[in-house]
Parts: structure tokens; C-alpha cells; sequence
């Protein structure tokens, strides 16, 4: 008898039909022998909903009474996945994130999981029950809710999956697995049957919003592998895990884009010590996040510097920016806000020379212009212009034929 | 430093406003030096809205998971009023029923309250928070989340307010206190100041709706005095209480009624041991209520039994109640839907003679028919047809004056 965890994502419960589907795929689960833990998101906007009555009521509202509030959104679909469940004959409990035993640290609306404390979770496991657990939440030692924040529901499953030693922890969402470039760009971009923690980890941060990396750094801690597969079909979805043979590895595993990328260039720096500092200080404490950082080779104790924002944050970033580059005499500050980037992810190729040569010759022979360029051990990522990056993908696919396995 | 505990029903938290309005005033307690402790239900017509969610879902939902379905709904309204609350600058703090250490049994769906452990609620009021607890809910040993049926949020209330040793309890709700009469009816009907928890009780069984029996006689076991007011306005309520005088509790303190009666006759009945529980057993198998039981006097050991049900359930009682007539040996069963009861409370009339004769004479006078009569201590009821029901209690209203005070 093996232990599986399921999740099941928002758009998964967005109403009773959908709620009825995901229980038939668990009878089903549970028929073939198997005892479950099933983790469940709120039903479609739930949460977007809880959040605007909250903003309605209060202009700032209290960060942990916030989480009280969003916390509901999973309970009320967990019990009425148990209701279904008991409603076909299968005995079902739900439990709240508290009652689960997610235990967390007191950083409302973006809680680390610090242990789970599944004695409950076995026992109604042991009374031969499907458990039900209200995603994205958890409890602190004071015994007050909160709630993890983003990839919140994906990492409640993992944990549960890494403190129950599952055999399986089954991602279901409104995507069919993870794909060697956006379908919706490449049409012939095939599914991955299975992916590297780390290559996910990369496709996940550049721009293939499958999973949140988050709960994919979790499996890998606990070396639990991940399927993430359609909760609408029956297709066989991609394999997340640690598991993947040298060779394999060793390839061209997906091309990730990212159409918001807004660049700001200070020119004729001063290259000395704490200038950067200076600069991405006040940038952090303005909550401005910033994402590449590409500092030229200095001519004559002179630097050009180079980030890039989101395109939201663009104007924000702008006004911190230029005080700070007249105080400490640089030249002007330039920004591009029609900008974007394209990535190939693989394991292992910082090892195989030839891989950088092949992207930047491939985007060159197709007159795409490389703005910046910047380089993970299994990641090659270009800055260019926004309306080359469709393009520059189907380009790069093509290019890397992505590889066959 | 007095320490209140105050709550507010559904329509006193309908919407975002109407928090709002409920903030004020508790905020204005607070200033005047007060720890307060404010339970709260949940939003106009949230569990109703649940129910039907949950029907949607299964035909019969597991009552465990209704319960903490319902659950939500106060704790969704508890963290709104705490997020005004901390807008305004008042510090305080939600707390499911959980967290705030009732205790109940496990019957779902109508649990009874074992135990307060207040020891939350004392740490935070004693931080200077005031404190929003979730009304309608607790927990159980198993740490299982249930909801404590009708009259629960004012149930909550009066058990916080008996375990902390309040000094006041207020019910703050869409009515302006207790009345003699019910005011659309006889509209020279005044508010009473004060009440004794008896006569509240026969106000509230028979059919003045303001409070909850249950959370009267809680307060009654507890001497805790009940405030009963608007949350609309500032008017002062209805106190009740233990502490009435000797002269004011021999009165006609108010006239209750109920429009929803219907009765069922069995003609010659043995007069025989055995024979009522032949016939009450089964209707109580069946989920019936019955409210009021005549049985005639014994002619030659045949008798006539009357009772009486509301009228959605005088289709199945006659069900259940024909094969055993007959099989009794009894004669025809006849029913009668078009019914309704008024009656006179108030503590201590059936030591003074002739209140009984008053209203019989009272409504004779006016030519109301009496069907059936039943008294308890502080009440006397006469069930008439439904369309002089209005008719009689304005009659009472006018015979008894209603006595001043």
C-alpha cells in the first residue's frame, strides 16, 4: 500500500462540478490500493475575493488578521471535497492547515514551514481515511494562523509528502506538465516526461509558471519527486526529480521567457569600493526588486552599470536612481521599457562548451540583438527587445531542436 | 476597569459599513475604560449561503464537514471588525472559537459547550487588546471544529462572559429590546427595562424571538445579566436578570404569540398505560416536534389526545400517527392547520388567583373561541384559530393593561 500526495489547484476546485471531477480522480487513486493525503487550494478566486473585502474594510489591513481571513478560502474547499468524497462512499476528513500540523514561523502572509507535525495526519490515515488538508496555511507555536504566501499550497503538499515519506506527491493544476518552451509561442513545443530539480528551478524563475520554485527547492531537500500533470485529462504529466541519468543531463532541457523587462543603464560610474552599495540600497528599501545586474569592465576607473526592474517598478526604480548617480558623479541614467528576456535551461551545460557560442550565433543569424547576457551553471539568459523575444524563442527551439532524450 | 462582553448578530455586521458602525461603538467602550471581549456573527446571510454551497455539493453533507464549513463564516466577520478595530488605532485581536478555549462536545451541528479555558482571552485582554471572538463555534477534545446550533453566537457570548466573570453582557442586535407584546401587532406595546430569566424564557419559547432560550438559561445558571439592544441606535435596552423584586415579578409582564400551529385530534383513544408512548415514540422517531399535549378526562376509558406541531410537519405526523390510531383501536384522526397560540407570562401567577379567568373572560368577551389551554408556572397559553391570533393579543394587551411598573 503506498502513500501518494495530491494538490489540487484553484482553477482545479473553481465549482461543485470541478470539485466532483477531482474527487472522482481521487476514488480512483484510492480504489487502485493506495492511502492519500490530498491538499487543496481555495476554489478559483477565492482568495482575490477575501482580499478585496478585506481592502474594502481597512486601507492597510493587520497582516495576521489578513491570513485569519485568507485561511478560510482553503477550508471551505477542503470540507466540501470531504463532503463529495463521503457522498460517494469513501471515508474522507478535511483538516486546517493547524490541525494537519504545519507548523510555521509568525511571518504572516509569507509563513516558512519550520516542521510538520503529522501525528493526525496518520491517524486519520491509519482509520482508513482520505485526508483532506487546507493548503497554503499553517500555525505558529502562539497558535495563531498564517499563511505561506506564494506557492503556498504546492509547498504545504511537498512538506506533507517529505514528513509522511510518500512513495508519490502528484501536482495537479490547468496545465498539462512542463514543456520545453511556452506551447502558446511554440507550438511544437513537446511536453518534458522529466526535468532535473534544478532545470526546474530555473524554468520556474524564468517566466514557466508551472510551480512555484519554492515548493520544487523543498522536493529537492527532501529528494521527493514531483508529477505535475493536468486535473482535466488523463496525460501523463512531467516527473520532477533528482533521478535523471549524466547524460541526460547533460542537454538543452527548455527555453523560458519573460516579457516584463525594464532596464536601467547609470553611465560613466566612479569604479570604486561601495558605489554598488550605494546604488542597490535605497533600490531594496524602496522595495524595488531588481533582477539581472551587469557591470562593464572599467576603462580608466570609469563603469557603465546595468539592471534590470520589472516594468511596474520602472518609474519607482528611476526616482531613486538618479539622485544617487548625480551624488556620486556619474554621468546620465538611460531606461528601456520595451524589453525582454529568453533563456536555455539544461543541467550540466557550463560543462559542454558550445552552448553560449550556439545561442548567441542562432539569435544573431535571425538579427536579434543581445542586450545583455548573464549565465547560471544551467542557465543562459539574453536581454533583448521585447517584440524579438517571441521570435527569439521559436528560434532558439529550433536551434537546439530541443534535444532529443 | 470593567470588563464587558458584548455581541453582535448577523445584520449588525452585514457589510463593510455596518463593521464599521460596530467598530464605533466598541471603540467608544473601550474609552470609557473597559476591557472588552466582543463575540460576533457571521455576515447577514453568510450561513445560509454555506448551506446552500454545501447542498450543492452532496445531498446529504457529513456533518463533521458542514460544521467547519459554517465554521468560517464568523471567522471571516471577527477578522474584518479587528482589521477596523487596528485602522482606528485600537489594538485587537481575532480568535476563532478554538482559540478562544470553548469547548464542546462532539455532537455536530448542535454541540453543547463543555468548558471555557479563557486562558487566551485573559493573556490578550490583558495586553490591552480587545478581543474579537468568533461566535458559534468550538472545539473538542479530538480538536475537531463544531458549531453549537441556533441561539449559538448568543450562547458564546454568555459563556465568555460567565467563565471571565464579565461584568455585563450585552446582545447587541436588529431589535431595540423585549417587548410587551410584539410591537407590529399592538404598537402601544412599550419595551421592558428589566425581565427575570424565566419570563424571558416563555417570552423567547413562545415566539418572541429575540434571544435564544438556551443562552437565557445559560445565564440564568450563571446569574450573568443580559443586556438586550439595537446595534442601530442608542437606545437602552432590556435587561435580564435575576435581581427583580418580589412586587414586580407578580405582573402580566408580556404577551407572546405564535402564528405557526397546527393540531391533530385521536377520537377515542384506550384509556390505557402504554398508549401515549405508542403514539409519541414513532412521531419522535420521525423528527417531529411536539409542542403542547392535551388529553381529555377518561369517559368509560376512552379518551380524546390532542398535540399539536408546526404546520410544515402536520403532513408527516398524520403519516406516523394514522396506522397507530388504528392500530390502537382508536377512532377517526382529524387535524386542524389553521391555528396559532397566544400567551401571558410572568413570574409568580399562578400564585395569585384570577389572572386565568382574566384572559379567558378577556377573550370571550371579544368572542375568541379557545381550543386548547396550557399553563406553566409563569405562562398561560390558549390555542386559537390563526386569523384571530393579532386580534387576541391586542385584546390581552388592553385586559392586562400591561400592568405599569
Amino acid at each position: 500500500m503506498a502513500l501518494i500526495v495530491q494538490k489540487y489547484g484553484g482553477s482545479s476546485v473553481a465549482n461543485a462540478d470541478r470539485i466532483k471531477n477531482v474527487a472522482r480522480r481521487i476514488a480512483r487513486t484510492k480504489d487502485e490500493g493506495n492511502q492519500i493525503v490530498v491538499v487543496v487550494s481555495a476554489m478559483g478566486d477565492t482568495t482575490d475575493e477575501l482580499v478585496k473585502l478585506a481592502y474594502q474594510i481597512a486601507d492597510r489591513p493587520d497582516k495576521r488578521e489578513l491570513d485569519v481571513l485568507l485561511s478560510t478560502g482553503e477550508v471551505v474547499s477542503s470540507t466540501l471535497l470531504a463532503m463529495v468524497l463521503h457522498q460517494m462512499g469513501y471515508p474522507a476528513i478535511s483538516l486546517s492547515g493547524a490541525q494537519a500540523g504545519i507548523r510555521t514561523d509568525s511571518a504572516y502572509s509569507r509563513a516558512r514551514i519550520l516542521e510538520v507535525e503529522s501525528r493526525r495526519v496518520v491517524r486519520e490515515l491509519e482509520k482508513g481515511n482520505i485526508v483532506i488538508v487546507a493548503g497554503f496555511q499553517g500555525i505558529t507555536d502562539e497558535m495563531d494562523i498564517t499563511t505561506l504566501g506564494r506557492g503556498g499550497s504546492d509547498t504545504t503538499a511537498v512538506a506533507l509528502a517529505a514528513s509522511l515519506k510518500a512513495e508519490a506527491c502528484q501536482i495537479f493544476t490547468d496545465v498539462e506538465g512542463v514543456y520545453e518552451a511556452d506551447p502558446r509561442l511554440v507550438p511544437e513545443a513537446r511536453r518534458l516526461a522529466e526535468i532535473g530539480y534544478e532545470e526546474m528551478l530555473e524554468l520556474a524563475s524564468y517566466g514557466a509558471k508551472v510551480m512555484h520554485p519554492r515548493a520544487v527547492e523543498l522536493g529537492e531537500l527532501y529528494n521527493i519527486p514531483i508529477l505535475v500533470a493536468s486535473s482535466f485529462n488523463e496525460k501523463p504529466g512531467t516527473l520532477i526529480h533528482g533521478g535523471i541519468s549524466m547524460e541526460v543531463r547533460n542537454k538543452v532541457k527548455g527555453i523560458a521567457h519573460d516579457l516584463d523587462v525594464a532596464k536601467i543603464t547609470i553611465v560613466g560610474v566612479p569604479d570604486r569600493p561601495g558605489i554598488a552599495a550605494a546604488i542597490f540600497g535605497p533600490l531594496a528599501k524602496a522595495g524595488i526588486s531588481v533582477d539581472t545586474i551587469v557591470q562593464n569592465a572599467s576603462i580608466q576607473g570609469i563603469t557603465d552599470l546595468t539592471f534590470t526592474v520589472t516594468k511596474s517598478q520602472l518609474a519607482g526604480a528611476m526616482e531613486v536612481v538618479k539622485p544617487i548617480a548625480e551624488s556620486v558623479g556619474a554621468g546620465k541614467c538611460a531606461s528601456d521599457a520595451r524589453l525582454g528576456k529568453v533563456s536555455i535551461i539544461g543541467t550540466g551545460m557550463q560543462n559542454t562548451p558550445g552552448y553560449a557560442a550556439r545561442m548567441f550565433n542562432a539569435l544573431s543569424e535571425k538579427k536579434v540583438n543581445i542586450q545583455l547576457i548573464t549565465t547560471s551553471e544551467i542557465r543562459i539568459t539574453c536581454i533583448i527587445a521585447e517584440n524579438e523575444v517571441k521570435d527569439a524563442v521559436r528560434i532558439l527551439h529550433r536551434a537546439f531542436e530541443i534535444e532529443e532524450e
